[in-house]
């Protein structure tokens, strides 16, 4: 089974899509682009959910749900908003189907065309500004710090399983502010949260930092944030946190009085993460048997397979493994037996490798009599036979181990790939190999737009953190403030 | 602001919009027929949300995520399916938008036009069968237990916040089996999970049973039901489980080999309840004064409210009140504190009536010398003092007497507005009075259309329970194998 999945060395993209069809994650749909989230993938996604949702709580957010269709002139309302998600949107113009006269099928009524054409949404801020109009009037009522579950559509051209469909599922959170100082502060909060989950849940170091001007949100003054490594060296954007400055506030004519009862726009933000970061796990962290899962966001943490011949056998194994599973239940362990007796148990191996569930325990006969249990990891691929005595705890510091030495991982891989480069010439030649290029730019578009056009590589972010020398742009050798992390990306 | 709120004996349906609207649960969109479901009504739904999800975890289920658009052929490989489906959906037509010519905004691009349309999903029987053909083959693969949480489109032309919207929240399970039996015992299993929630989660009393072949769901067999009363002695229709038989194998070709080798089509159920609930939660229990909400489900279960004159007495009030937060919260209770000191305690008070806040736990001055604590309850709107020495006891019972005694009203006030009736003419006079009447009917569509026409009263269900005892047909006078329950309907 593990074994027909392509090397990563062989074809990277190949690797990532075998893996996300063999583990069960997700597939193809027969709607173009749209693809259908497996029980497996979607129990993951519920894992993030669970977790990003709390920390969304503990920062005072609350989530409400907004219409799923956008009337077509509130698209237009913002000039670059429009700009950014016109050319790639579903549009419902009709709101019935008919018989076909000969019957063979049915067709759209043409009697049931809306009048004005609604947008599936590829993102929400225009219909919830519109909505935060009547909701905003007075400093009393801000800040107002929604968030959406929801599912959302952009027509893309050429999709990949998670990294790019043209429906996916995400959050977006939407908030109001009555002063700069506060909406920006909310941007980096949220940021924060982002690349906090991500290093602490997800097991993935990240680059906070803000995009260039050209590689800003549609309709945001700035955008914050967070770049991740693949295992190829390429770049993934895993989460943007927005600063909307007050240009939807006046797009949709949104004011509040301030205590002094004067009138001013309302200052917003924006935020999201989405069905994306499952790509992210996948890429950053697995191995060419199959997934590599931080035990934190894996949907079963161990597994216990009884190693049998025959029924007799089996039935001893039972009541054993039966008690050893509620034990690591009832210390916090998802846990599961398969005790499937159509299956070898190489076979079974393969298939949690697959899976990437982060602790397999075998039981032997043998282990039965000694009072021992076969412990593997699938990070690293060891084992070892442990007592059943403190089992427990073994396990769960196995798994917090194993959460650590992924993340620590990704972060050496990271390291590794990441260099300092001072000449356009050494760039050009060392952008071939992938990984994070930290060089020096003049901070024009034109630059960014030339290195783009001659090396695909585009400026990640303008790091938070980090070195914060000023030099001369490789390029055009004019003033630069620092350098930037420039890397070919998804 | 409660007086602002129209009484039920005045005008039901406009107490209901304006505890929607007043109560901030929902309001309506700029896009018709969509609402927007705000922070306090969404919370509702979580509550909803995460009690079913549990049980249909506890009853084997997965939850995954199948496409939002549906290619308009696969809505016409099952007959009866479009005809109960096409006539109200939205259809997506094209993929693009461009800019007008005189730049006054955005246009449909016509050289953007999709080959074959699709429909917003009005429910997923079709593209999940379509699925399912790939991942069933043999009766290893079976039983296969899916949930979906989603939202849905129906293009319903007179909308009802919460009661009916053209976009709505809900979860539709989606099981193959691989005999008709398991798929009955499921969809059987799945209605009992439904009623189990509505009795012991929402307060709502309901009647099981099945839907006669008119009011069947679009390719069932079988369409599974549990109704309840609403306070106008209307039924509302809270959940209903289906058993589609073969249809929707036979319409996407979904096959199994059986043990023997042998194939054969797969058998189907689904099942599903939406953001209607919220509306049956609503008009079941609430009162003039507001929303009384169930304390399992109210998104805050009690609140505190200091009363004090100036900030002294507030500094003082607030260690108290905090550390009695800490002891409601650490007992599992969801409470807070409202200390605004811009509001009369009063406006509070009716604040926290209309939001069915269950208990309200009031400090006065004198409370702080004496031990003690105003407990009020929103149910009965009763209250006693009382000391605050075992105060998270007397509120945790308190909120289990309130869950007990919200249920046993509903109980009581449709046990009171039911009744047998033997002849039309008596029926015609009582329905006038709405509420259940248990009738006897001879089984044909005719009569149940002749009903329906005269009356507007539709047959709820064919009850599980209840009295069995034969009868004749109140319009016919022919035979019939039991009474089942009439009423008007929302």
């Amino acid at each position: 089974m593990a074994k027909e999945v392509t090397s990563r060395s062989e074809n990277f993209s190949l690797w990532y899509n075998n893996l996300v069809i063999k583990a069960g994650l997700a597939e193809n749909s027969a709607v173009r682009g749209c693809m259908v989230i497996k029980p497996y993938g979607y129990a993951i996604w519920e894992n993030m959910q669970s977790a990003l949702d709390k920390m969304f709580k503990d920062t005072g957010h609350v989530n409400a749900y907004f219409p799923l269709f956008i009337p077509k002139s509130f698209m237009a309302k913002e000039a670059e908003h429009v700009e950014g998600f016109a050319k790639e949107c579903a549009v419902v113009t009709h709101y019935r189907l008919r018989n076909t006269l000969d019957g063979s099928g049915v067709e759209v009524d043409p009697d049931a065309k809306l009048e004005e054409e609604l947008i599936v949404r590829p993102t929400s801020e225009t219909i919830i500004w519109n909505t935060y109009k009547n909701w905003i009037h007075s400093y009393r009522d801000l800040p107002l710090l929604c968030n959406q579950w929801a599912n959302v559509v952009r027509w893309e051209m050429r999709t990949r399983l998670f990294l790019r469909t043209a429906e996916f599922l995400w959050q977006e959170g939407h908030t109001a502010h009555s002063t700069r100082e506060e909406a920006i502060e909310e941007t980096t909060r949220m940021l924060e949260v982002y690349a906090d989950f991500a290093k602490n849940w997800l097991a993935i170091p990240v680059i906070s930092g803000v995009k260039t001007a050209s590689e800003r949100f549609a309709g945001a003054e700035d955008t914050y944030c967070i770049e991740a490594m693949m295992q190829d060296g390429k770049a993934l954007q895993a989460g943007t946190s927005h600063f909307l400055g007050q240009n939807f506030a006046k797009a949709f004519d949104v004011k509040f009085a301030n205590k002094d009862g004067e009138l001013d726009y309302v200052w917003a933000t924006s935020w999201g993460v989405s069905t994306r970061m499952i790509g992210a796990l996948i890429m950053a962290h697995s191995d060419d048997n199959g997934l590599i899962l931080p035990p934190k966001i894996a949907p079963l943490q161990a597994v216990i397979i009884p190693i049998f011949k025959g029924d007799e056998e089996l039935q001893q194994m039972k009541t054993h493994c039966e008690s050893l599973k509620n034990r690591l239940k009832n210390s916090g362990i998802t846990v599961k037996i398969d005790d499937r007796d159509n299956l070898r148990s190489g076979f079974k191996f393969a298939e949690y490798e697959l899976q990437g569930v982060p602790v397999r325990l075998a039981i032997g006969p043998r282990d039965l009599q000694n009072g021992t249990v076969e412990v593997a990891r699938r990070d690293n691929l060891t084992k070892e036979t442990v007592p059943m005595e403190n089992i427990e705890q073994f396990v769960l510091s196995l798994l917090s181990d194993i959460q650590d030495s992924i993340y620590r991982k990704a972060l050496n891989f990271r390291e590794k790939n990441t260099c300092n480069v001072d000449s356009y010439d050494e760039f050009k030649e060392k952008i071939e190999n992938g990984g994070f290029i930290m060089a020096h730019w003049d901070g024009t578009a034109e630059t960014e737009a030339l290195i783009k056009e001659e090396t695909k590589a585009t400026i990640r972010c303008i790091p938070f953190d980090g070195d914060k020398t000023p030099g001369k742009c490789m390029v055009t050798g004019k003033q630069s403030d620092r350098r930037v992390v420039f890397a070919r990306s998804y």
